[in-house]
């Protein structure tokens, strides 16, 4: 028997390495999906194309998308990224670093190849407990996605299929993410959490993502794989 | 005052055309989005761009997504483009031409520069009647996109704004839309409705595209003031 495809989000940080991961587990052969969207760093893409391959994905693709022509986010450039802040202050309100409506955008065109694909599910790497500021990693903004994505297709309108998204990450704390994605075997020294990495690819270990990452890291009693440009950042 | 800003998702065809100018109508100030998605045709990309001048879009962006790398539709080049068949032949199912999740990647992107420009508003020129076999053009579709998108945005869970998505024209006949266009000025001779068309931006007058906008020109007893390569096909 063939086993069903499913398209799998991929970013190439931490998250959506744990969800390929899963979603292999499940017994799907996945389809990730990586997207250029005016990112500063190109480091992150090859992270991508590198877990997918290391994953055995059965297909990758980098789709480009020019979200700069919108502006308004740290991460496509118009704002600046913040960096050692606390995990409660990020927990406070949302943060600079939110690309608007990124991940509508993103399960949108995630919905398109499932479609073309004849694919019922889609894995996302979403989490509503480390970062709750993003209001589109909530489990009522995904079930109100979902719910929409079946009236929007050919597939569910005349095929009766039923599109499902899933999110396994998204109760789950940074620490416990890590302990799935390591009895998985997933390799996290090939993933880029950063939002600042240096010109090597290297992390900077005091960005938000970074300081989640490390405390993620150190909650399991291990060190993180991964590159950092200040190693007093790391263990 | 200042108007509200509103984002409208212009494609260079009639009806898109038509609720610019019903956006301009209500009062807001149009901020016109156009997709650059591996169509085969350019004319499609300049008529947009010449109906939002024409009409005194405040912003005209054209952004480019590659939908191409996900493939399965006629639009974009992996089927034939169907002609010749009746307006009761295209009622019945979903055309070759559809383009998977189009509707939802396009209100996504538009939500993304709602967000940015701050606007509560987006119109969409979907129409449930000439061309029911698209999900994506249906009432309960359109009312569930709007519900997800309130539960996405900074903008509406933080700032209790309230995002609404205009479809001015999903009960209309193409005759009403352009009878109504008409009434506002809408220059029909820049706009481009063929999914054909040759070399120099003329219509082809027999693709489905084509045949429904000349039925709705003659139920006005107008002429279509559009190119036409075979000027038989006209009146």
């Amino acid at each position: 028997m063939t086993p069903p495809r499913a398209v799998v989000l991929l970013s190439g940080g931490l998250d959506s390495a744990t969800i390929l991961a899963i979603a292999r587990a499940e017994g799907f052969a996945p389809y990730t999906l990586t997207f250029r969207y005016g990112q500063r760093h190109e480091a992150e893409l090859e992270a991508a194309a590198l877990v997918a391959r290391a994953q055995g994905a059965a297909r990758h693709i980098e789709m480009e998308i020019d979200l700069r022509s919108m502006g308004g986010s740290a991460l496509t450039g118009d704002l600046e990224v913040p960096t050692g802040r606390s995990p409660e202050a990020m927990a406070e309100g949302i943060p600079d670093t939110y690309v608007p409506a990124r991940n509508t955008i993103f399960l949108a065109l995630a919905l398109g190849w499932a479609e073309v694909l004849e694919a019922n599910d889609i894995f996302i790497g979403v989490n509503a407990v480390d970062y709750s500021g993003y209001p589109d990693c909530r489990p009522e903004y995904i079930a109100a996605f979902e719910r929409m994505a079946n009236l929007a297709t050919k597939a569910a309108v005349e095929g009766g299929r039923r599109l499902k998204i899933h999110t396994p990450l998204i109760h789950l704390t940074k620490g416990q993410i890590i302990a799935r994605g390591l009895e998985l075997g997933v390799e996290y020294a090939l993933t880029l959490t950063c939002y600042q990495p240096d010109t090597e690819g290297a992390a900077c270990g005091e960005c938000d993502a970074c300081q989640l990452r490390l405390k993620g890291f150190r909650e399991n009693r291990i060190q993180d794989p991964a590159r950092y440009a200040t190693l007093g950042q790391r263990g």
